[in-house]
């Protein structure tokens, strides 16, 4: 028997056995369920179809609305409403109102709600960004949020593992967006499919946290159960800051693990990468993109919109304007993110640049408000999915960017990499 | 033939007579014609179907995309790029895109559009805000932008008018939302119904120019078509900030004008004041209010989203923490005011204080989006209307009020005025 993956190391562990293999099917225990403004309603409805009226642990529930909030229409308003009274009724712990609230994926982390070892389900295919933190965490749905909440516990079909051995680091003008673009650009939508996707090598240690949260976050983009990398020094910083005192688990790969495949990849061969409409897999370098006019950019969502990521789209509009046609909007994740960005002067340098800043919500990324996309329009955006539609109109187009290319773009009106200013 | 009053004075001008009566039709020049993104679009149809397709006067044209703005949806995304066409294509001077925009009745007086002696339509029913600057405006219908866009001319009924005279000064958390909110329920939704409300007196010298612009913008809640006040000293320090060298003239009343009305307020007795649901003139002083439990404060809009309403609401703030249960919603109404409420750091007051900040927009006033209500809840808010429905769920609630009673019951979580805190 060969020996385990990091993520088959943290499953067994939560199934309690002493060793799992690819396939296999485990019930485990759960660290923590998280749901949002859109699937947690959903799953508590399921939960009154099986005559439940309680949680497992109300400390171990995660409850963001965060998709349209503030309310961007009645139904919206009544799903809040509907969370909201479900977390009063079961004295749930970390429920996140509106003035409290970010985008969950931003929000869990920085709360130190997620930690290494930790194993994590979310009815949010976003939910593998923990994976960051050495955690494993994946996408659900909202009827297996509800059993989650009600028992504490999961199945899972133990995933096998691609190896992601990174070295060296980013030129400038590179981040993590152009890493998992990359990535995505070269094995597909489904080339991880139901796989863990394991960062691994020397190149880890040049990658921010926030870097790796985008990287993680961007898994199932590539079909992947979860992405997962190391816990080092940089996470321990992370932890100190954000979790302090908290206990948690190191895991790592044996030796021996066995994987799929392995990718090797240069970070310092890596150049600003756009994936094109309509899939993330549609990856392109700046040598194989044109003149494309842009009517919009959006800099935020749970991949981009954390501080580092307003840092470099502020460093690229300081001094800068947006062009005319463009409409640039700039959505910090969590109030925290907001706060930050304001002591910094960062929220400044996107209005003089004529930038206009947004309450951190889920907004636009999923067509939901606060700059959904008319017919024919496109936008250069540092989200997730780039999906027909999904930003608005049926024959919209979004263009999927690092902040910096996002910026860059901004201030040219035409897809743009920032070397170009 | 008696005199005329201000208003009838500014319209005779423009429609190049020496006299008007009250009732009289007459056609008159515009100087500037205004639409939004609802009305725009509207128009813009009508002026298609009469074959026109060019504006009178492309500098005394504005058109605001503000309502549903950045794109609530792909209906106001459509809108939006309707506007932004038609403005491109007459070169509009004044046509204000995302990053440059702001809620309109607040943006226009900023920009230096609206100045004394102007005789202006909008199609937005709040366009009498710019009485405050001793203009004649009024809100119109789409129709009625259309052809003042193609022609630069529009017919008005010349109204007879209530004149209000004012007197002393308001004592400590008393504003001009007070005052326009006492006025309502002392004369109803239909008290001025097609009447200039004229505010004289030795009282008007101590309003704010945003006292005055809060009142204004509130006269077609009286049905008023509508609100003007006296050019003072204060109005010549505003033109010089926001209008430099741009000219003007000042109408007076003539002293044997004709006034179906005139009554006397002495704004020293005035008390902070709520309009209940579901009409404006439904205003209870705090004596007639008992314990009411709110779930929303919204703190911006047309009526009172200027800096002066920040302070306000922020002085109150400050040091202070939002209620539990209550989303408290501020938004600056122009990215100007934005600005200025950042550098002068009540942003980071709301944001300490548990409140989120919008990027400028009508949003929630209308039941449009950042902050939609659901069924049963209420808000206090600093807008205008508290019709059935007009927030959101048909049984929602909405309690209009001064920033500085908003910013209180944000605090308590239910309606309070500063003073009980």
């Amino acid at each position: 028997m060969s020996g385990m993956t990091m993520s088959q190391k943290i499953l067994a562990k939560h199934a309690g056995l002493d060793n799992v293999v690819a396939g296999q099917l485990i019930e485990a225990d759960l660290d923590l369920v998280l749901g949002n403004d859109i699937t947690s309603p959903v799953a508590i409805g399921e939960m009154k179809k099986f005559n439940t009226d309680g949680v497992f642990d109300k400390d171990k529930i995660a409850l963001v609305p965060d998709h349209f909030v503030p309310n961007k229409d009645i139904k919206s308003a009544e799903n809040c409403k509907c969370v909201r009274e479900f977390a009063k009724k079961n004295k749930i712990t970390n429920y996140f109102e509106v003035g409290k609230m970010g985008i969950e994926h931003a929000l869990l982390p920085e709360s130190g709600l997620t930690v290494p070892g930790d194993l994590i389900i979310g009815a949010d295919s976003h939910t593998c960004t923990y994976g960051a933190l050495g955690a494993f965490s994946t996408g659900v749905g909202s009827t297996d949020m509800a059993a989650g909440m009600a028992t504490g516990k999961a199945w899972f079909k133990v995933p096998s593992a691609i190896r992601f051995e990174l070295k060296g680091s980013f030129s400038k003008y590179v981040s993590g967006k152009d890493l998992i673009l990359h990535i995505i650009g070269m094995i597909g939508v489904d080339g991880a499919l139901y796989q863990s996707m394991e960062f691994t090598g020397e190149g880890v240690k040049s990658l921010s946290m926030d870097d790796r949260f985008t990287i993680a976050n961007m898994a199932i983009e590539a079909g992947g159960k979860n992405g997962i990398f190391p816990v080092d020094e940089k996470t321990i910083e992370y932890l100190k800051e954000h979790a302090p005192g908290k206990e948690y688990e190191v895991f790592e790969a044996d030796p021996d693990a066995e994987y799929v495949k392995t990718i090797e990849i240069d970070l310092s061969k890596l150049t600003p990468t756009v994936s094109f409409p309509h899939l993330p897999e549609n990856a392109k370098t700046f040598d194989q993109i044109g003149d494309i006019e842009i009517d919009q950019v959006v800099i935020g969502s749970c991949t981009n919109g954390r501080i580092s990521d307003l840092r470099m789209a502020a460093a690229i509009l300081k001094d800068r304007h947006v062009a005319d046609n463009v409409r640039c909007i700039v959505i910090p994740a969590t109030q925290k993110i907001y706060m930050q960005a304001l002591k910094e002067g960062l929220l400044e340098i996107f209005i003089n640049a004529g930038a206009v800043i947004s309450t951190p919500t889920c907004g636009p990324c999923l067509g939901g408000y606060m700059g959904v996309l008319a017919s024919k329009e496109r936008c250069v955006s540092t989200t997730n999915r780039n999906f027909i539609g999904r930003m608005g109109a049926i024959d919209s187009e979004i263009y999927l960017a690092s902040p910096e290319v996002a910026a860059a773009s901004a201030v040219t009106g035409k897809i743009s990499q920032p070397s170009e200013l």
